[in-house]
C-alpha cells in the first residue's frame, strides 16, 4: 500500500541530540553558505547548498504539533499528517507518493509536540516537481469521510503497535503525563485512544485551515542547488499560495512550581528487561537563558552519553549491576523539556539497587561538579557529532528545520558552537545544582509482572 | 473590609457526602414539596418550602467552574466570583453586601471545578430585594482596571494562605494534577499562581459574557415561601434578564486508561503531622451507571467513615499505629471523581507501616467483600445523614443546587434513597474489585523535612 511507503515518525520528544546543533562561525563549507529569506506570503525559506551529489532534500515544516491541539482532540496534528496524503483536486490521492516512488525518491513525514514536517529526497531536477506537489497540498487538501474514516483505523492500529503493545512506551506516555502538571507536552503526540476514536473530518479540516498556511511554515532545501535557484522555484510554486489564516503566537499553559517528586510504576507480564528511568523538567534551547541549554547538553553527555559516561562507568563497568545506563537531553523544544536518566538491572539486581546507584551518581555531580578533562571530552564529542551531522544532507535539513521551527534564530544556530565552547565546569556544576532537583522529576519503574496481579491493592 | 464578610469557599472537590443525597419518595415534608420550573429565558428554578421560621435561603448557581476554563487561564472562574462583588451600573460596589449586612442577613459565594454559586440568607420579606440585586449582577457587572487589579492581589494572597503556606494543601494540589492525566479536574480551582498573575480584566469580562446568562443558571430558594410566590418574584426580577449567550454542552477531555500507580512525596519542615493519602479515580453520581455512585458511597463509609469504619478500627483502635485513618467519596461531579483513603501515623510509626496496613485493609475488602450488618449500618448512617441535612435549610438548598448543576435530574434526586436501599453486599464487593485498583491511583506522602534537603538528589 502507498501508506507503507511513508514511515510516519512520531518524534515524541523531538530530535536526538546530534541534530540540536547549529552551524557555526567556525563552520564547514555547508554551514557557512546557508541562506535564509522570506517570500511575500510569509513563507520562510532556508537553503543549504551541498554540491557533492546531484540530490536534493526538500522539507516543509509547519508550526503545529500536538501541543497546539484543542484539549480533548489529542492526536489531531498527527492524524492530519496522515491525511495530507489523501490528495487534492489537482493531484488525486496517491499521485504524489507514486511519483516519488517512480522517480526513485524517498519521502517521509513526522509529527512532534511542536511541529509537523514533510520530506522528500530526489534528484536535483525533480525539485520543482516536489515543490509543485507540496505547495498544492498546503491549502488544497480534499477530505471526504471515505478517506478519513479508514485512516482513523490506521492511526489506531499505529497506536496499538507503537504504544499499547509496548510496556516501555506505555510507561513513557504515563510519565510524560505525570511530568507535565499543566503544559500540553503531557499529552501524547499520537493522542489518547479514546480521543483519537472521536476525531472527525470536520476536526481535521478546521485544524488544517487554522495552521496550514504559508505564513506558518518553513521550507528547507538542502542539496545541489543555489539560493537563487530555490528562491525562483519557491516563488513559482509556494509563492502562489495565498495566506489562508493569520496565526496567533504559540502561547501554551506553562508549568507551576514543581515541588513534589513523583513515581510511576508499570507492571506487565510482557516486560522482558526491567528498568528505571527518571525525567527532570529543565529549560530547552528556546526557554533557557543564554548558554543554559548548551550547558545541560554537556552535563547530560558527561552524566550519561556513551560508554565513557559516569552512569555507564559506575553502574555497568565498575559495579556490574546494570546492563545499560545513561542520560540524555532533548533540547529542541518551544517550551520546557526534560533530561532523562535511566538504568536497566542485570538479572539478580533489583531496581532499588539501580536507583540507589543512579542517585549516588547524581548526588556526586551536584556536590562536586565535573572535572575539566570530562568537560573537554564532552565538548569534543558534542562538536564532533555536530560536524558528522553536517555531513548528512537530510540531518542538516532536519536540524535547521527543527531549530527554526521551535523558535531559534539563524544567528543562534550559527553561534551554537561558540556558546558550547564558552561553557565552564562551574556552569555545569551550577546547572546540576539548579536543575537535577528531584522535586521537578518523575521516576518510572518498568516491572515484569509475574503470576497474579501484584500491582493492585 | 467588605471582602472579609464574604468567605469565599474554594470547594476543591465539591460537597461533603452528607449533601450528596436527594429527596426521596419516602421523604419528609420538605423533600416532597419541592417544585421545579423554568422561566422563559431559560433560568431553572427550584423552590424548597420550609415554613418553620420566616427566613429564606436564596442561591444562584452557574454552570461554570474551573474545569470550564481555557487552558492557561486557571483561576479565572474563581477570580470572576470575587469580581462579582464589584458592582453594577445600578448597584455600585459594596451596596449589595452592605444591604445584606444592614438587614442582618448572611452572604457567601463559592467556586468548584463544576460550578460557581452565590448565596444570601435573609428574612422572607427581603427575598425580592435579594433577587433584584442578584439578577442585576447576572449581566450588569461593571469592571474597571481600578477594581480588577487590587482583587488579583487578594486572590494571590488567598492562594498564599490556603495553599502555599499549607504543605498538606500543596500536596493535595499536586496529587490532583497527577491523578488526572488529561481531565481539567487536575487544575486547581484557585488556579496556578503564575497563571493567576496573568489574568486580566478582559479575560474576566469575556468569561463573564460567556457563562453568566439566565439559561446557564439555576435559582434555588429554600424557606418560608411558596412556589407560586417565588415564580412571581423570579419573573419580575430574573425574568427580565435576556439571554446574553448560548451555552455549549459541557464536554471536557476525559481520562485515558490509567494503568500505572503513581506516588508523590512532599517534604517540608512545616509539616507537623505526617500522613499518607491515596486518591482512586472512580465514577461520580453523574458518570456512574445506575446505583454505582450509591454503592461507592456505601463502600467508602464502610471502609473509612467514622470510628466504626474498618480503617479506623484496624489502624487506630486495634493496631494502635495511627492517630487517624479514614476514607471518603466525593460523588457530586460532572465527570469522574475520586475516593480518598488516608492514615496518619502515631509518633514512632513509619508511613510505610501505615501504607501496609491500609493496603491490607483494602485487599481484604477486595477479597472478601462486606458483611450484611456492615452494609445495614452504613445504609442507616448515610440515610440518617441525609435526613439531618434536610433539617438545615441552607444544606438542603445547597444539595439541590449542587446535584442539579452537576447533571442529576429532579427524578434522580427524588429516588436517591431507593437506590441506596437497593445496594447489596455483592454490589459493594464488585465495586471494590473494579474500582479500588491501584493502577488508577495516586499515593501521596506528606513528610516532615528535617535538616538538609533530603528530597533532592
Amino acid at each position: 500500500m502507498l501508506h507503507a511507503m511513508r514511515r510516519t515518525v512520531v518524534a515524541l520528544a523531538t530530535l536526538p541530540l546530534m541534530l540540536l546543533a547549529g552551524s557555526s562561525g567556525h563552520g564547514t563549507e555547508t554551514g557557512s553558505q546557508v541562506s535564509y529569506f522570506t517570500l511575500a506570503n510569509g513563507l520562510e525559506v532556508v537553503v543549504i547548498p551541498d554540491r557533492r551529489t546531484p540530490v536534493v532534500t526538500h522539507m516543509i515544516w509547519y508550526r503545529v504539533g500536538s501541543a497546539d491541539e484543542t484539549p480533548g482532540k489529542s492526536g489531531l496534528a498527527h492524524f492530519l499528517e496522515h491525511l495530507l496524503f489523501k490528495g487534492t483536486k489537482k493531484n488525486p490521492q496517491g499521485l504524489f507518493s507514486r511519483t516519488v516512488a517512480t522517480i526513485g525518491g524517498a519521502e517521509n513525514a513526522f509529527t512532534s509536540s511542536d511541529y509537523t514536517a514533510y520530506f522528500q529526497r530526489t534528484t536535483r531536477d525533480r525539485l520543482k516537481l516536489m515543490m509543485e506537489f507540496e505547495s498544492d497540498r498546503m491549502t488544497g487538501l480534499v477530505l471526504t469521510d471515505d478517506v478519513v474514516r479508514p485512516e482513523l483505523k490506521v492511526v489506531l492500529e499505529e497506536r496499538n503497535s507503537r504504544v499499547e503493545n509496548n510496556p516501555a512506551a506505555r510507561l513513557a506516555e504515563q510519565m510524560e503525563a505525570a511530568l507535565f502538571l499543566n503544559h500540553p507536552y503531557g499529552r501524547p503526540v499520537i493522542g489518547w485512544r479514546h480521543e483519537i476514536e472521536q476525531l472527525t473530518r470536520e476536526d481535521a479540516i478546521a485544524f488544517y485551515r487554522r495552521f496550514y498556511t504559508p505564513n506558518n511554515a518553513i521550507l528547507v532545501v538542502a542539496g545541489d542547488v543555489t539560493a537563487q535557484e530555490v528562491r525562483q522555484l519557491a516563488e513559482e510554486t509556494y509563492g502562489q499560495v495565498p495566506r489562508v489564516a493569520e496565526v496567533k503566537p504559540r502561547v501554551r499553559p506553562q508549568e507551576p512550581e514543581q515541588e513534589a517528586p513523583r513515581t510511576i510504576t508499570l507492571s506487565d507480564p510482557r516486560v522482558t528487561q526491567q528498568s528505571i528511568s527518571r525525567y527532570y523538567l529543565v529549560p530547552s534551547y528556546t526557554t533557557g537563558q543564554k548558554g543554559m541549554a548548551e550547558t545541560l547538553d554537556l552535563m547530560a553527555h558527561i552524566l550519561g552519553r556513551g560508554a565513557n559516561s559516569r552512569l555507564y562507568q559506575k553502574l555497568v563497568v565498575e559495579a556490574g549491576i546494570a546492563v545499560g545506563a545513561g542520560a540524555s537531553y532533548y533540547g529542541t523544544a518551544l517550551d520546557h523539556t526534560r533530561i532523562t536518566v535511566y538504568g536497566a538491572p542485570r538479572p539478580g539486581t533489583s531496581l532499588a539497587q539501580i536507583e540507589e546507584a543512579i542517585d549516588a551518581t547524581i548526588a556526586e555531580l551536584i556536590e562536586k561538579g565535573v572535572r575539566q578533562e570530562e568537560l573537554e571530552r564532552a565538548r569534543n564529542r558534542i562538536i564532533a557529532d555536530f560536524v558528522y551531522a553536517q555531513d548528512n544532507q537530510s540531518s542538516l535539513a532536519r536540524w535547521y528545520g527543527a531549530s527554526l521551527i521551535t523558535g531559534m534564530s539563524m544567528e543562534q544556530i550559527r553561534t551554537w558552537q561558540d556558546r558550547v565552547r564558552a561553557v565552564t565546569a562551574d556552569d555545569i556544576h551550577n546547572a546540576a545544582r539548579q536543575w537535577l532537583d528531584k522535586r521537578r522529576s518523575v521516576t518510572g519503574y518498568l516491572i515484569r509482572q509475574s503470576g497474579s496481579r501484584d500491582d493492585r491493592s
